[in-house]
């Protein structure tokens, strides 16, 4: 069954993996399923047939054989629970697994998100110079409690997860901020994702479609 | 098997039922589990112990026969996806639903935790009155795409989902602000959310620890 996603036709980031298509091409690859991507502009985003998809016009999507979902956090949960390879066989651990895509989504990532609305939304308000440290240090709270819990393991429970999956791809959007490197064990811990064959090549596929002539 | 939850010790909201824990109580009378409450302190949740548990220092957080959980979009996915109740039958409409916990979550809820960070963290910096009007509209951004998806459905997809319970969560936390009112058709939604047997247990529940003398 053929699976297909949407992606931006040109992401903001010029090729540099942060936007959320990135996600679900790693989790894709990890799970060994092959897939389409078809490409939007910021343009068809907003208009019905991409809203009748994705409600809030934004990438990716997901398709296959009449189901259709949004969300990130989805996609890689439904991917996740659907093949082998991204969660753990006892159902303990796949929900503890579980637990840290949403720690990812719903408390380390929405600090992050002011960060990214600071600097691209309000970067030319009187008040962002001022507010930045702020919002930095809202982060820096997260992170130092990530890496309290994260010690000198390679993941943070046991195996490699989706969980891991998805905490590697909020935390590195860091990485440009400084912020990441002031962690070294988190630091390591998203080098070892990035290190990941599967990783590389959804970087490789959505590279291949920012950097184009 | 014995379910115990944590909650606050005593909620920042004085009983409104908007400390997260309020969302785990809704989800465990929907499936018609009971469950223990172990209240924690301020002080306790930066503890060691209550840091085990939860690597954020948050509540609430999940504990049944070994398995301890943290997140509450995890504990409510839990629950759905262990008991009945919360999710349809068919493994489409259950990933579509499951869909929505993370709309609810990822989508919906930044710019809403945005708000809290100004009217609280933010409230005496000298920038937060001017900008206030932009963090609304980023909110009113989301809703207005969230109220034209319901349309006039009374949920978000099919019968009520633990999508369902997610996003009216989200949401009604923005009735104080006077955004939640300015779409009648989420106002309703969220009405009818509060409207079950379910919700009005859990609501009283914490709102019987937090109105104690």
């Amino acid at each position: 069954m053929t699976v297909t996603i949407t992606a931006f036709e040109r992401s903001p980031d010029g090729g540099q993996g942060l936007a959320r298509d990135t996600r679900v091409r790693w989790a894709l690859e990890e799970v060994g399923q092959p897939y389409d991507v078809r490409l939007v502009s910021f343009q068809a985003m907003k208009e019905p047939a991409h809203l009748a998809l994705h409600p809030f016009g934004q990438i990716p999507t997901f398709e296959e054989d009449g189901l259709a979902l949004f969300e990130t956090g989805a996609i890689v949960l439904h991917l996740a629970q659907s093949r082998a390879g991204l969660l753990p066989d006892d159902a303990k651990a796949r929900a503890r697994a579980i637990t840290w895509i949403f720690a990812a989504l719903n408390t380390v990532e929405p600090p992050i998100l002011e960060l990214f609305t600071a600097k691209i939304l309000e970067s030319d308000m009187p008040w962002t110079k001022e507010r930045m440290p702020l919002v930095q240090d809202r982060i820096r709270d997260r992170m130092k409690q990530l890496a309290a819990r994260l010690g000198d393991a390679d993941w943070l429970d046991g195996d490699f997860s989706a969980g891991d999956l998805m905490m590697v791809s909020v935390i590195l959007r860091l990485r440009s901020s400084g912020i990441l490197n002031e962690y070294p064990n988190l630091a390591a811990y998203v080098a070892r994702g990035e290190a990941r064959a599967a990783y590389k090549r959804a970087f490789a596929a959505q590279a291949a479609i920012n950097t184009r002539a």
